[in-house]
């Protein structure tokens, strides 16, 4: 998803989202401000100030008005990481130390805290209330996602239905909700802000889908984690569904799946099991079901060089290899 | 403080409240629901959304306005407190088991990010962005208080300063802006607003210091919680700190207080110091202060009996054993 970074449309706006970022994790603290400028300076695609950005644009590029929203959204998506490296206990992210690791539970979580309020100081600038009331559902909706990804942790009962019900929640909402206000922060009309609003919506459930699959067949090191995390951690993702319902070999499958400590070779295996049983293939098609699904909502924006970015988007993220 | 919530003024309102926040807290996953629901049922005096209610009826009583704004400061209070649970590993809260006793971890952490969702859902249905402005600069501040208390545990060089510092942000500044947000939500003038802010800060301080004291002098029944909580804790104090400059046995105090596992005898010897020293009466004396200033704001509001249960909330916090 590197590619939004780079769009003409984008590059240069994420410069500024960038430095009003590090004035946002600025604490009076010096641990504080250290734990919270910590995964900043990690790095990351900016994936939700850009698709704002893009939005916005595509309607009427005001950046005082968007740069705000831009930079809380990014805010919220750090915060949920560090929280879920409270939980998962993951040692890294983006390839260094996560915040968990280095200073331990209690300061991660009210570091994630932190983060999340901050973004709220930014978001109460803006006069129209449909911006805080569309983050403040997908707030909600981001903690129900969460809890069900936990409760159906290594169950290899579940089905489609519940693995589209946690991505949704987990990634969709957010990305949807970033394009929405994206448009509602340039005071677009609210036939666009719907349109990108389910651009986002299925954009999000495709790059989720794409996250899932890279996990079981990416490169490692440009995975910047080893693969099938999924699998260790006991989430059952799409291709995974899939090949415990259709392989031949989904008895063993089930077996594996559902331990929840795995020696690397079973994690191996079970990983051949899966690409052996087409569920590749399969969650690809999907994938590409939300692409088509995400384009057709840009018929109803005005044309614009940023409408154009939102299809080259939508075709990189059905083509990407990490 | 549980008289606030016996006064005429309040007590029919927060019965509203009481429905509102069962309302709020269903969510569409059972374990979700239920964990939400834990603290609540646990009962506890509302003080928040009481001094919401007080506030707004001090300027003009509109029970519509007041409801949501009640009931999101009580589960901002209540998100705070899981996530509180989550660091001490408290085994009961308010005389049961915390959510994190009972589910871990992980889905305390999550609840509280979903009670505090929820309150946001209620904040934006005001059109007044102040409301928000006023939470969301609070909710930064209740964090770094936090990250506060955590670095300076066991630490016994910390002064009077630090304790200020700390319990401002812990307590005062959720209640000074539940009063705020209360005469908000009523659109009550910039300086009614500002003077039941200020009546609250102050409220809240002393309302904090009588804590700290009732920690080591309660009875332990009445408390709901064995004395000496916070010297475990480390968490030192205004009486701590004021024994452990002054006491004749302040070289003691000091290892004592310092000590990262107390038995139960030191726990027991530290509070004697400290109750020798005089830091109870001095901790009383600053209270009081605290209390008058707070009495003096009232002078800006306008006469309504709203106001007069004001000062009686103020004169009994001045007296409270427990």
């Amino acid at each position: 998803m590197k590619v939004i970074s780079l769009l003409k449309d984008v590059k240069n706006e994420l410069k500024f989202v960038e430095k009003e970022l590090q004035k946002a994790v600025e604490a009076p603290d010096p641990l504080l401000s250290e734990t919270s400028a910590h995964l900043l300076n990690a790095g990351g695609k900016r994936l939700r100030p850009a698709f704002a950005i893009l939005a916005g644009k595509a309607y009427n590029f005001e950046r005082e008005k968007l740069l705000p929203i831009a930079v809380a959204l990014e805010l919220i998506h750090m915060a949920s990481l560090v929280h879920d490296d409270v939980i998962d206990a993951s040692p890294t992210r983006r390839g260094i130390p996560t915040v968990k690791a280095r200073w331990g539970n209690q300061i991660s979580m009210h570091t994630g805290d932190y983060l999340f309020a901050k973004a709220l100081i930014l978001i109460s600038q803006y006069s129209n209330p449909m911006i805080s009331s569309v983050l403040s559902d997908v707030s909600v909706k981001m903690c129900e996602g969460e809890i069900q990804q936990i409760i159906s942790s290594f169950d290899v009962r579940q089905g489609v239905k519940d693995y589209f019900y946690r991505i949704k929640r987990k990634t969709a909402l957010l990305i949807s909700a970033s394009c929405q206000c994206g448009a509602l922060a340039v005071d677009a009309p609210m036939e666009v802000v719907k349109a990108l609003g389910l651009y986002g919506h299925h954009l999000g459930m495709a790059f989720q889908i794409g996250d899932d699959i890279l996990d079981l067949v990416a490169d490692q090191k440009k995975l910047g984690k080893p693969v099938g995390g999924d699998l260790r951690q006991g989430i059952i993702t799409l291709p995974i569904i899939y090949a415990l319902a259709r392989s031949p070999q989904r008895q063993r499958l089930q077996e594996l799946v559902g331990k929840r400590e795995k020696s690397e070779g079973e994690v191996l295996e079970a990983i051949k099991i899966i690409k052996e049983s087409g569920a590749v293939e399969y969650s690809l098609n999907m994938s590409n079901r939300y692409i088509v699904k995400a384009k057709k909502q840009l018929v109803h924006l005005p044309p614009a060089r940023a409408k154009d970015s939102l299809v080259v988007v939508a075709d990189y993220i059905n083509n990407r290899k990490y």
